[in-house]
């Protein structure tokens, strides 16, 4: 019996300003697959959950991993029957691209079972059927950097391309989870609360920022990058609607005490905060404390860019 | 008698999707720049131009390179006689950044007779002080470039601040200058037909854009900088407007030559086409043929990035 385990990290996409264009694998939480070929001739996808956040994801048929799976088999030609086995680690709804990297595991394990006939772009597309069941429409920027690892830079359109930028590997980055009710379709909810029509003041400076985060990125400088951080398109229209608790009061905490930079993580709740490792603990409680003064509880995790998906078995 | 003698090159701004953001220098053409000290104890600077493009710009108190000069003595507290010679060799009015060399020249020659008590931002600053002569309002993408060589990202604002990326040294651009007759004040003009809101979708296409070009230049990577060096949100509406005679067709040709990408040069009409040096004899026939056929001249060049200004004797 032809069986595979695939692991896949989480993401953190919308990166400062670049919204649906830049994202990071981070090795705080990750998902793991396994798929079984149970038999041939017709195409059919079983799924069972199991893991931390299992009671939170839809089960069977709902779940993100049929996707990838039944578009590689279809693609492919091949008709086989699959078990799949998701060990669900990374927590949903908080912006942290758990469906993203149920779906990049789900990419790469059938294309494992399948001899590896998929280049990375096309594993991306594939995955991205995965994400079309979690939100309605696909968003390459997570499965790009579950699947690829490390920070990527996403084209738009129909024709999906994806850039790895090299460069990075340094950076460490604390994550402030707060564990608070979010809506049932949290992406849709965040994504309609962002503006349609943007300034051309708006557009030069986010431009100037995202050219610096890439950058620093590129030549691993955080300082640089944590300058191009800044965010004030996206982030402010999510802050204003309320959907990511205590963002500036953070923000500013954490850059007082020495952080390079700090964004949304995703569309939220969580926040993402670059910083030096040895000031992880010092930021991680102040930021604690603020979160507990209004009653909310939070998890702070200090985490860095992580490989992509890959074979475990 | 102290004395000095810089010169400075042009640049190409706007590079691709970096509105305001991105520039490059290039050594196709430079000013140069003497300054005499003739006086102590009043702060007052006369202007001679001789060059090539002498009789196409202001001459004496109207010259750019007055505003860094003044400002220059101003901040520093000096009173000192100047005077000054400005040999102008960056055409004007072609989106070559000619006012910007010669500012970028006025502001580096002044720090080298202060004793250089400035350092590179500030110099930007001190150089926006011509092109706010030149043109109203202080750009400082043109003058960042001629100032520091290569390529460089400007945060706009009221604290300007200029990030000089190492990369793209080995990068070949054809400059393709029609010439044609320009608006007086063209860059107002190439400025007043930018569409004031953009769409949330151009803005996420322009900002994939730029992260590619960023990137490509940072890893010396043409293929990846010229896929990013598409721009649709402020090409399309100086093309449109009928300000860049030709740019769709030149585009188009030099790409199925072999060209990474094609951009506008500052606000034009001028073009700039990343190429492999070798295509460059091929595709600047090709683009010659096509202008001809308008019945427009045109220089077609060869270039490379630059240095910053510098010292020549």
């Amino acid at each position: 019996m032809k069986r595979v385990i695939v692991k896949a990290p989480m993401s953190s996409a919308n990166l400062g300003p670049g919204f649906d264009v830049l994202a990071v694998a981070l090795d705080a939480f990750y998902d793991a697959l396994e798929l079984r070929v149970v038999g041939e001739g017709v195409r059919r996808v079983s799924v069972r959950v199991s893991g931390a956040y299992s009671s939170s994801i839809p089960q069977g048929s709902g779940n993100v991993v049929l996707g990838p799976i039944l578009r590689a088999l279809e693609a492919s030609g091949e008709k086989l029957e699959v078990e799949a086995i998701l060990d669900k680690g990374v927590p949903p709804g908080r912006g942290l691209g758990s469906s993203g990297a149920s779906s990049a595991a789900a990419a790469f394990a059938i294309n494992e079972l399948l001899g590896g006939v998929f280049d990375d772009d096309e594993l991306v597309y594939i995955a991205g059927e995965g994400e079309r069941i979690a939100s309605g429409e696909p968003h390459y920027d997570n499965v790009s950097a579950s699947l690829l690892g490390g920070f990527v830079i996403v084209s738009p359109g129909d024709r999906v391309r994806v850039h790895r930028i090299l460069g990075g590997d340094g950076f460490r980055f604390l994550l402030a989870i707060p564990e608070i009710e979010t809506p049932e379709k949290k992406t849709g909810v965040a994504r309609s609360v962002i503006p349609r029509q943007i300034s051309l003041r708006d557009h030069v400076i986010s431009s100037s920022n995202l050219a610096k985060l890439v950058y620093g990125i590129a030549t691993n400088n955080p300082a640089v990058a944590g300058e191009g951080m800044v965010d004030h398109i996206v982030e402010n229209a999510r802050v204003s609607a309320g959907l990511i608790p205590l963002y500036r009061e953070i923000g500013k905490k954490a850059l007082e005490l020495g952080a390079y930079g700090v964004c949304v993580s995703g569309a939220g709740p969580s926040i993402l905060i670059l910083a030096n490792e040895d000031l992880h603990d010092k930021i991680g409680k102040e930021i604690q404390v603020i979160y507990s003064s209004r009653g909310i509880k939070a998890k702070i995790i200090s985490t860095r860019p992580a490989e992509g998906a890959k074979n475990i078995a």
